[in-house]
């Protein structure tokens, strides 16, 4: 099946200047007259967030587009309804005018640049590969549904669409530019580009080896006191080893008396967002992926 | 003079959590029983910005320090009742009951570990001195009254005290906690502490080579579009080098098209604060620094 509409969406939580940066150099510099087979639509999603340099206003719009949500009108906090106006604008979900999203995103962790799959079909997985080959040190996270909600239904964004695609980019604070960031999520976003004018050509090669990835197991919170505050810090020895193995009995943490907590998972893992600042309020510290191959 | 009463204060930025974890490091350790000469008052500055994770509530805590502002009653935000609060409880300032005061902050940016001085005073630049000799790669970053405001005054919350002395580390993104930059504020605060009772006991060896230390000369916005936005980013061969030196055409911006500014100063600065979250709100890029040195 064709892809004729791509959303191409940016500050989707408002704290990361990188993906409103990107919808500007979009527009300006364009893209390559040669992608013609489908039509390239920009979304700044939080523009109020955005303006307030916050990552929301009153919840986290990249957890708003539950289906039965954006179906209920008592929900009229500010991200609630600009998700029902983003499902309007390129959805909606379920039958969407639009084929793709890129959402580009940005995060305190050593993400690198990682590619978020909903899924590992083979049709995601294709056009990860294809960014992977293009680009050094590409990264692919999967999270299906199952993984993360245990359900059959998603609350991010890219969920609005039959393919929903996640650009994170990172090492970097939130508020800021970077010159290389802004460099490599221009270049990844062209990459994806790519393959789709590739896949709707029908002249997409496929990889010649199986694709490795890493799907999502589960989040890990940070030790808490009896009062339920963070109790402990990531182990210096965990810190900025995103997508490294974690094996049976590494430090994970630290408390503040040096007691060290070790991972007392029975097989190795993969850790992601380690140290991720928007994850603190929720008190994850991390979360596992387990790595993986498929032969596309 | 002796130092009888040392503040630490934490948490004047409260979205920098690293003070105030070390002010909880400090009062579980304690600190060595040798330190017997003088008393150490922990300070948590800004406990509501902290509860909220961000920098301040209402204005900068750590530009709330003028004497005008301190005697200005009509000042009624949170921020300027708190300062005249830590004031009152550790100062006054100009007859501070606290001798020397210790300030931990954090920064986006890739400082180091960095003493900022008010002034290269002897006694001051001889605490940096010993905290430089006792851990590596320490700077020293001396704003005096004169460079920062023209006047003889100075808004930051050391200000407070006869000697006041500023803690930096970096680079970290605002929010988290990272078990090696802990590490670092404790044992530079440590280092400052240990010099301290040296002092009082007249026995602080004088460094045997001079000094080297970074003058602040001036802060260099961001270039601008005609509406006032910041219209460029920070050069990728700029970002993360502070304290290394900035030649006369060096690059420093790079616009959206492409177009690069390279540096007009007719001599070798040392830029720091490269792309400090905080300085975006003022449009401030970094500062300049000249490299001097001081024989003590």
């Amino acid at each position: 099946m064709p892809i004729n509409h791509v959303a191409v969406v940016g500050g989707t939580h408002g704290n990361e200047p990188t993906g409103p940066h990107l919808l500007r150099l979009l527009a300006e510099k364009g893209i390559p007259a040669s992608f013609s087979t489908f039509a390239l639509h920009p979304v700044l999603a939080n523009p109020l967030a955005c303006s307030r340099n916050v990552r929301f206003v009153d919840q986290d719009l990249n957890r708003s587009f539950l289906t039965t949500d954006l179906a209920d009108d008592s929900l009229q906090q500010y991200e609630a309804r600009r998700a029902k106006e983003i499902n309007q604008l390129i959805g909606p979900k379920g039958n969407a005018k639009t084929d793709l999203i890129l959402d580009i995103h940005t995060s305190t962790a050593n993400m690198g640049t990682t590619i978020i799959l909903q899924s590992s079909s083979p049709f995601q997985m294709h056009l990860a590969a294809h960014v992977q080959s293009a680009l050094p040190g590409v990264f692919i996270y999967a999270i299906s549904a199952e993984a993360y909600t245990g359900g059959c239904d998603q609350p991010f964004l890219p969920s609005i669409a039959e393919t929903g695609i996640g650009l994170e980019f990172g090492p970097i604070p939130n508020g800021i530019l970077r010159h290389d960031l802004i460099n490599r999520s221009y270049a990844a976003t062209l990459a994806c580009l790519e393959f789709i004018e590739q896949a709707n050509r029908g002249s997409a090669p496929l990889p010649r080896q199986p694709v490795a990835y890493f799907e999502h197991v589960k989040t890990v919170p940070f030790p808490l006191d009896e009062v339920g505050h963070i109790d402990a810090v990531i182990h210096e020895s965990l810190q900025d080893r995103d997508y490294f193995p974690l094996n049976p009995g590494d430090p994970m943490f630290v408390h503040r008396d040096g007691r060290v907590v070790h991972s007392s998972e029975s097989e190795i893992l993969y850790p992601v967002f380690i140290n991720e600042a928007a994850y603190y309020p929720q008190k994850v510290a991390f979360s596992l992926t387990r790595k993986r191959t498929i032969t596309l």
